[in-house]
């Protein structure tokens, strides 16, 4: 499972560095997308990751920079499906879109102006703000952010997931194809093997985390202790694997804890949005493997992030430690930071160098490892043993 | 005068080849553009086109190819004015927009949603389409094309530019900062330099051409017959210029006939969007110095183009002889065919070369020049004295 930085840059593309866009690529080659910013599509033909495999796509939130090359991307995953008349009468292929309230009128505009079928189906589930997210001048500017009246031929109606506001942690429960619960201040969604939840954050306008949480897998099996005991390979071995005991001819049985090791913890990766602050989704992390944190500005403009609702790296440090994160991948850098790999730098000019030296400096000590993720970085994410899940 | 090509590809932008735009750089620098693909802003990083002086766009149509670039466009040109508080209070820069009805929509649920501020003022001019250009299908997908009931907070009213269908020639006229002309089926702006008029052209969504007349320059001064006359230079020379006779002190009386060359004709560029047929505009073209039509596929996909509302070289070149067009360049290739420039062709791969030749072939004996312009292509419009201008 590979996350690739296609886009880190701020504000707007350059020719030297994209705008917000993160692929999660997994073992099978299908990938998650969180953000899409102009040229999304353009970076993603520079890397191994197939815009055909983009089955989900996630939006933090609705910044131009973050969300204004979705549609020209879903047009072109729809154009480049190449799947023939009796492949599509078999499957037609879908992608879902998460993100927040407004999102749907925004993609439903733009496919339906420029009058774009698509071959595959598409549905937006839209998050709900709490009130907490708006900034006191919200109210200045009236912008519909209501769905449109009307369907894109080729939408399913997505969810609407709403916060739960009770204290008591109640779970409200819909479901449409994948089922969503919505639970105290926080959007998740599960399949079979990972639940996503979503959280939101501070900015200056409303912005979410994910919380990408692996399942937990059966531990591995003991096979020379299998061997020992007289069970051979076969059916038998996933029972036990599934939680199962089994009876042998001889009448012996043979329970799961006698031959298979302790559950395999599942990663857990948090992709932010654009913030201030992230601690209010704090609480959600039980265990973190990976953190993506925005590093708009350096510490010495610390103001100014605060201002336009970014962080420095101290501050993206402050919370991976908080959520004892194993990795911090910093992003989002404002196009005044040059990338690192740049040669032949003007009298003045900075690099992300000065964002990861001092975000390695506040994490020293920490045992935290952190690096800046410039376009086209790649982090392999550590594996659990997924092997031992194919026995 | 110079015409940048920006983005020259059909359908969705590579590494290789951007999707539509065309720059028309005034020789002052000052920007027309033409269509806006996603990674139009990223394009023009790349040449010495400059984002902030851009004051007017021209959006042939609205397929994404053409206009899924323009709301980020316009955020950057806001983030890149680099204007003071001061400069601000004395002038607030203005970008005029002009397309087909259901730009504003697009453009403002983009930047509402987005929640973009502009340090500009915009402005959105709607064509509305005549009754031909929609397809038979068209009512198939209900799509609301209105205006929006709310207005951007750095958004100006435009004027909705409606087709005059009356047989006789009947001008409409309605003032806004501009005049706009409404005659016969097509549409038309003024400056002082410059009228622009744009005609209704074939293709599967209403698709317009725009013709960019030049205004006629007065004649140039015979300098030695003034200095044989005896009219020293001064006020008087630019008296003569613009049509006025002059006395002399001693009596005599030069009148601008005797002295001004022939007046200079204007140039004429005619820049289409997307057709198949662009006839119906043929007729707005008294005089036409270069022409930029769409080659979409080569001949041998003549088929392929007509169903696609798409031209090939041979059509483009049977358009642009019917116009007596001095320079034909063509644009909009699809995707297949690599870029000529591209070294170390796959078997069996086409360029634009192949394009070239059967443009070139169709044109041949006509006089006619003719070129593929791939990105980043330049063509400096031959001058017409405007040094004469200067005197």
């Amino acid at each position: 499972m590979k996350l690739h930085f296609l886009g880190t840059g701020s504000s707007y593309p350059t020719t030297k560095r994209g705008v917000s866009s993160l692929a999660l690529q997994q073992d099978d080659g299908s990938v998650w997308l969180f953000d899409s910013g102009e040229g999304t599509q353009i970076q993603a033909q520079k890397v191994t990751v197939s815009r055909q495999k983009i089955n989900k796509i996630f939006i933090t939130h609705l910044h131009g920079d973050h969300m204004f090359g979705l549609p020209g991307l879903l047009c072109t995953i729809s154009s480049q499906f190449g799947l023939t008349e009796e492949q599509l009468k078999k499957e037609v292929p879908r992608v879902d879109i998460y993100g927040p309230k407004g999102l749907r009128r925004f993609i439903y505009t733009a496919l339906s102006l420029s009058r774009s079928p698509l071959i595959f189906q598409y549905c937006v589930h839209e998050m709900v703000p709490v009130s907490s997210q708006y900034t006191e001048d919200w109210g200045d500017w009236d912008v519909d952010h209501s769905e449109p009246s009307a369907t894109h031929p080729s939408e399913l109606p997505g969810v609407t997931i709403e916060p739960s506001v009770t204290e008591d942690g109640n779970v409200a429960e819909t479901s449409f194809f994948l089922t969503f619960y919505v639970i105290f201040h926080f959007f998740s969604i599960d399949n079979d093997e990972w639940c996503v939840q979503a959280g939101w954050i501070h900015h200056r306008v409303p912005s979410f985390g994910f919380v990408i949480n692996e399942r937990d897998r059966a531990g591995t099996l003991d096979k020379s202790k299998l061997m020992s005991l007289g069970v051979k390979p076969g059916p038998v071995y996933g029972q036990l694997k599934s939680g199962k005991s089994i009876t042998l001819e001889n009448g012996d049985i043979i329970t799961p804890e006698m031959v298979v090791g302790p559950p395999i913890r599942g990663r857990t990766l948090v992709i932010l949005g654009d913030t201030s602050d992230a601690s209010p989704l704090a609480h959600m992390i039980k265990s973190c493997d990976v953190v993506v944190h925005e590093a708009t500005h350096d510490d010495n403009l610390m103001d100014k992030a605060a201002e336009f609702g970014h962080s420095t790296p101290s501050q993206a440090v402050a919370f991976a430690k908080g959520v004892n994160a194993k990795v911090l991948l910093l992003n989002h850098f404002s196009q005044r930071y040059s990338p690192s790999s740049k040669e032949s730098l003007k009298e003045g000019e900075e690099t992300v160098a000065l964002l990861e030296e001092q975000a390695q400096a506040a994490a020293a000590g920490s045992g935290m490892s952190v690096q800046c993720a410039d376009d086209f970085f790649v982090y392999e994410v550590p594996g659990t043993g997924r092997a031992s899940m194919r026995v």
